[in-house]
């Protein structure tokens, strides 16, 4: 088996409903300011305190897009995995992340429908016990054969 | 007016249907390296050119949500701008976005709640005339009152 | 209108004297840390507390160009926005700024010479009511003949 | 001596008229990202290689402040170097600077006020041969006494 080889996640066949996994990271000043970079994304709400303090939010929050984007690192690194590919995903953002807080991405498989090779995944942001984001993803994973 | 008031954007009786904003750039190889380590996504996809070529993607591509972070920026700081509360968001990757394509995200107002406060809007990321992600985001909107 | 006009800013011809745009952040350590490794400004008096300490300001303070591109920020992306060309700039650094601070950068037009496509802009850092770098700035604007 | 007074730069005894240092560093993509996320400048002129081709100048261009920048970090780290305090600073922004230039940032001391401990620099940002920005900066520069 090649490196390239040894790098794929699940195929289609390795999966069954239930399976879940996890990723998590502490949000960072650091993690706001790169992703407002990357992203453009320069909202007061998240680099203003003055402005956010204005806000129902009462403070900075970190983007709704950097916790859902835990959601894409799970699915990228652990289930499937590298070798599937990303076909849609839904979110709703449930409660405001702060820099320091914890971030917690799981993500379960649901359904599995083989003729089309694709895997529903329900996919949740946790900070400690609170939801901050939910939704599901749908996948295309590749065949063993 | 303050200087808080000033970063406001769109109010709700400030908006109607068929209101667009847009925002755009080019995907560089510093965005994917900064949005793997600020996301997790480590997935070989994104970062190994050998894993990538032996995909169907026949070479590396950018993260789908790094994409999927510039709607956030064109409604975070244009339309409706800052004020405005994320609800949720659809998201359908269409299309693969690789390092120097130029991403263009347009929202667009489709529909006006005014009992609860909330906007929808048609989102979308093209390149060139190609869709590479489609969907749905759901904004509340503060009242000018 | 294509794409690429969306994303322009002010015309020669839509400017006034007197129209005024501000942009703000909050200063963090992360930013300090990211404009030392871009800049190569690596003095002390932004990365060492001991040594800040020993200095007039009593601790670490923020580059004073870190505020500085704030102006270029509301100039580049508010007024006159993308497709000004930036001729020149005068700073005068009247206080420091603290990690925690936040920066409020404002511009004004203040004359506009229409033979040359010029826009003169007073230009104006603050912290709350503290002025913190003040100049001018010199901008070419397109005209929209 | 103490580790703190190590650190220190020139104090004003020790400068004189004529001196001159010089800092460098090739531009890159992850530069012009990381200025954009701490500048807030997300200027398309920047970012975006379609909107970029259809201005003066052809293609993306870094941001000007941060060529500017390096004549911060020149004085701050090599000339006067640390102690020194900014007081002002001008630029004139002469040619563009676009991804993989070499900036080099030189200072020279012009004139030294003892009276009021300051000195004056001719600053000049180069890429090889051609001037990008030029100015002058003035500082405030602690008396050994």
């Amino acid at each position: 088996m090649s490196d390239t080889a040894d790098l794929h996640g699940y195929f289609f066949e390795d999966l069954a409903e239930g399976m879940t996994a996890v990723i998590s990271k502490t949000v960072t000043d650091a993690d706001v300011a790169l992703f407002a970079g990357v992203s453009m994304d320069t909202n007061p709400l998240h680099l203003d305190e003055e402005f956010a303090r204005s806000t129902r939010f009462g403070g900075r929050i970190a983007h709704g897009m950097l916790g859902a984007s835990l959601i894409s690192a799970v699915i990228g690194t652990r289930l499937p995995g590298p070798g599937a590919v990303y076909v849609a995903q839904t979110l709703r953002f449930r409660a405001p992340v702060r820099v320091g807080d914890t971030l917690r991405a799981r993500v379960t498989v649901t359904a599995l429908k083989p003729e089309k090779k694709r895997a529903e995944l329900a996919t949740v942001v946790l900070v400690g016990e609170t939801v901050v984001i939910e939704g599901e993803a749908t996948l295309m994973v590749p065949s063993r054969a």
